[in-house]
């Protein structure tokens, strides 16, 4: 295969504007403010950590974005092999004309400073959105989300609903439903009402999809809400739930969530594999592992249940791979759905994309999203995922099956945008 | 390497005649009757199915197989990624002079036509055979087939024992037994010596292989008879068993086909990791999936009680191939058979190709076999497989290793054809 | 990528002179004696019994080396792909002149005598350690190792604990233990002093690692001494303990061994998941395989419990590989370790590699370790591993990143001998 070939390509899948079907933005402060927000992003502060810096240097209480840039610059040498230093070299040539190719304790402060100025740009977030190529940028929400104050048509709503399953135990949480929903919710049935209510709210307000996190062990199924009932009651009495309550209590509520993905005619994101504050004296968002010991047979009866709702899903490991890849080619209503953290990095995407590419309807696979906290982040983690897919059309299809460059193009448009229109455009 | 190194090992490996150690062929219909045939494969249906056609549509009673493959071309534009797809493309150019790039509304009912003048000559599985290079195609046969009107020496018999392992517990299962080993099962001897006939009747009729396929959470041991006598009883007496029983018997009679194995020489081909009906609602062979959590070590009592027992193993997901490299490194009797159902695209088998040609002894990996139910998908399968083949031997071989052509090639011969031979060859 | 740039890649890393920090090297005999040292290692053993050659062929006892050479021998034909037969030629090639591509019926007497006349030179050692560019070489040493009469700064030793944790319930493993620290280990104190003296011993004679193989289903946690104390005294008085008993009581032992690698300031090398005795009747060494559902999660507590400690983890297979990839990014006390025994064959090796090398901080990554009994497995193995690192090294780095050659030597050299030496070298 010629270089050149998955290098034109490669060129084609860069023209085309984006729809980032899943990230943190904060519609309020979509953009960076300073280097200080884009190497404050967990990326960075968890690998300076990994790689020896103290957790209290990075996280000290009160220094200014610049000092704490200052402390984790000297970390970087030890991150340069990774493909997470790959995207902030990407980022600071591309926006800030830094020449280097490396950060280092001599050129770190004129970075900064430069930096600064085209952060600093009044303009600087539709700069950013425009040099992207970003035409919509799909948010994750808290269900309490006023979704106010923002272009709900370039920053779309997703209701985000790891709260409602898992910590409905916590009475802070319930308190936030309540005033959310302006809903006493003494009764089950004023729950699935107020749960009722946020799905009116966000669809009202141009949501696109219900999204969640689920650990390795969770099994949804229907739980009668008479079985839960009395736990809620408890609850409201200020009363703990045991383990097995509190986890009927988590299947209710998210029985409840896909049936409202019906009513609502929304998809339902499942990100699974994920268990929180394994390593619990991490950085902020660098806590997080998991048990490769899972499966989507733990999804039968749901997928079973709900034909009408889409699951797009991204599972967190590569060895999860092939039953997504499997469990999409089998159910109608499964969807793979992206590189997902720990399997977002070159060799795991390249292996991944080539099984799905390979096996699964073409509609069927939804390429990418960043997943990034910041603007910044979505040219070189799409960048990256491009070279990839234009890596494995090039071998895959033009040389192997002999298909003309404009059908591999066309197939990559569709896996990158066609699909996210399908799936999430309503 | 060079590419025209990797072609001229396709083509030696291509020149080499065939034997298809695994296939559903009905040896009394061998070939396809039409492209309704050849569409009705289940990869299509499920595909077509999973990207969004109906399941009334496809599987409509009394619908003719011109129909049928009229409802399935409008949605194959959804398939043209895949590798199933490519084998029809390859079906259609070899066998029936289709000389476009895609199957569509416009041209399929010319193809189909096409297809039915091929199919329809009196001699056409003489051709397809003799095209696709097949010397012996291995069934797999129902326990109380009475293996007659066709000759065995080209279509080879092989006892599937899924029914008596996971079935016995049906009646109508434990009547077909009784009428085809005309005995009355009453007792557990009764049983021992029906299963014993079955091997008589197979091995008489030239069989090669017992198999059977496994769900995830098998794991065999002996169970004595004594353990298993009342429930059979309990089944006699027309009363149920509960699982605990049930998995008992499972295990019982599954211990005593290994034993016969060692009576009648037979090697035991297991296909271990498929759990049935897991999307209800899926079309006709389009429900099963499977659990990745499953292991070898559950087999461990199994290959050590039977030495003298062969096992070709075929394992169901890659994240299962790197064990049975292992174990067939490790035991004697333990092979690496194919690459099965979900595994079986080219990502997959590049790899697991890949990792057992490079640590099993060359003499316990059983390259490929089609799993085909109509003769016609023999040729586009090994077809895949061997350029697979031909790739991991230029690679790893010639190059990496400075072997010449010709040694690199007699190892792809053995592989493919010299180790089924010698496997099941009896 | 050009294949030259990949050679000179090669060539840098062939140039750095090497320490080895795992082996299972006797320091009295590190050499090779004859051929049959070398084809005796287990790799061989195995492989011939797994291709048909009997075990008590292999085992006779009293049959000369060059007796179970010639046994071997007619077997090594199929064993030719291997990469551990590519390691056999190797040596031949590289210390006995051999110059053919095959070891047969007809050469292999030469060649045995050509290995006597090399291997028995009086400075045969040192000609090997210098060929080999091995500076130094760690050992894995029984527990009551007097570390005595070799030279510790070239052999290094280091505390190897399976028989501590796993088989304390043995009397004479009691015994040895009582013998080596001249104690009396009627109390769980007693028991606690004597493991202080070992790590005392052990790096009073230059001892760099605390070294374990552990189950795929160990799950180490803090047991308090008084839980165990009685268990102790009843295996003083002659008592058997049950399944649960002798579990705490080894996880007991092992946070014992944590906790002396705080005080003594020693890094402790876990290497995760392999099930001893699977096979019963294999050869020497040839009987441990594995069941891959395991998880580092299991090992949660002990990350978090010891931050101080710095764990090289080893994991069996490349399924565990993500997960070594992902808690070696999170926990900074934990270090991805060589490539292990299962998963020592190149296409496991090459995934493995580039997974961890675009991951992971640059300074966790230790390449490589032998693993060999006898010093003229290293050339051979560290080959293998630097044509990998370099293929890795080129691709990733220097096409796709546009690294120049110098930065990916570097990079090269901190993963091969930079990180031993930081991570190993207190």
């Amino acid at each position: 295969m010629s270089d050149s070939l998955q290098q034109r390509l490669f060129q084609e899948l860069e023209a085309l504007p984006l729809i980032d079907p899943h990230t943190h933005i904060n519609p309020h402060a979509a953009a960076s403010k300073s280097l200080g927000d884009i190497m404050g992003y967990h990326y960075y502060t968890e690998l300076a950590h990994s790689a020896g810096l103290a957790k209290n240097k990075i996280e000290e209480p009160g220094i200014s974005p610049k000092e704490k840039v200052g402390r984790l610059v000297p970390k970087l040498s030890a991150l340069e092999n990774t493909a997470q230093y790959a995207w902030l070299i990407e980022i600071c040539r591309e926006f800030f004309n830094f020449e280097d190719d490396r950060i280092t304790t001599e050129n770190w402060e004129n970075l900064y400073d430069q930096a600064d100025k085209v952060l600093g740009q009044s303009d600087w977030e539709q700069q950013v959105l425009k040099k992207s190529g970003l035409e919509q940028v799909y948010l994750t929400n808290d269900f309490d989300d006023p979704l106010e104050g923002f272009d709900t048509s370039l920053y779309v709503p997703c209701l985000r609903t790891d709260d409602l399953v898992f910590h409905l135990t916590k009475s802070d949480v319930r308190e936030r439903l309540s005033k959310a929903t302006n809903r006493d919710l003494g009764s089950i049935e004023d729950l699935q009402a107020a749960i009722r209510d946020l799905f009116t709210h966000f669809t009202k307000n141009g949501a696109r999809a219900c999204a969640i996190s689920l650990p390795p062990d969770f099994s949804p199924t229907l739980v009668p809400s008479g079985t839960v009932a009395p736990y809620w009651s408890q609850l409201g009495r200020g009363e703990k739930l045991n383990e097995a309550e509190a986890a009927q209590l988590s299947q209710f509520v998210f029985w409840q969530l896909a049936e409202n993905c019906v009513v609502f005619e929304l998809p339902f994101d499942l990100m699974i594999g994920v268990n929180r504050r394994v390593y619990e004296n991490g950085v902020f968002q660098g806590q997080d592992l998991y048990d490769k010991r899972t499966s989507l047979i733990q999804y039968r009866d749901l997928f079973n249940s709900f034909p009408q709702v889409t699951f797009p899903i991204s599972v967190l490991t590569s060895t999860s791979n092939q039953e997504l890849v499997s469990y999409s080619w089998i159910f109608p209503n499964v969807i793979a759905n992206g590189h997902w953290w720990y399997s977002n990095t070159p060799p795991y995407i390249e292996q991944d994309c080539r099984t799905r590419l390979t096996a699964i309807p073409q509609t069927k696979y939804v390429g990418y999203y960043s997943d990034m906290y910041k603007l910044e982040f979505a040219l070189p983690k799409f960048r990256m995922y491009r070279r990839i897919l234009a890596k494995v059309l090039a071998q895959e299809f033009v040389v192997d099956r002999g298909w003309s460059e404009k059908r591999a193009v066309e197939l990559g448009h569709l896996i990158l945008r066609g699909n996210v229109e399908t799936i999430f455009g309503r």
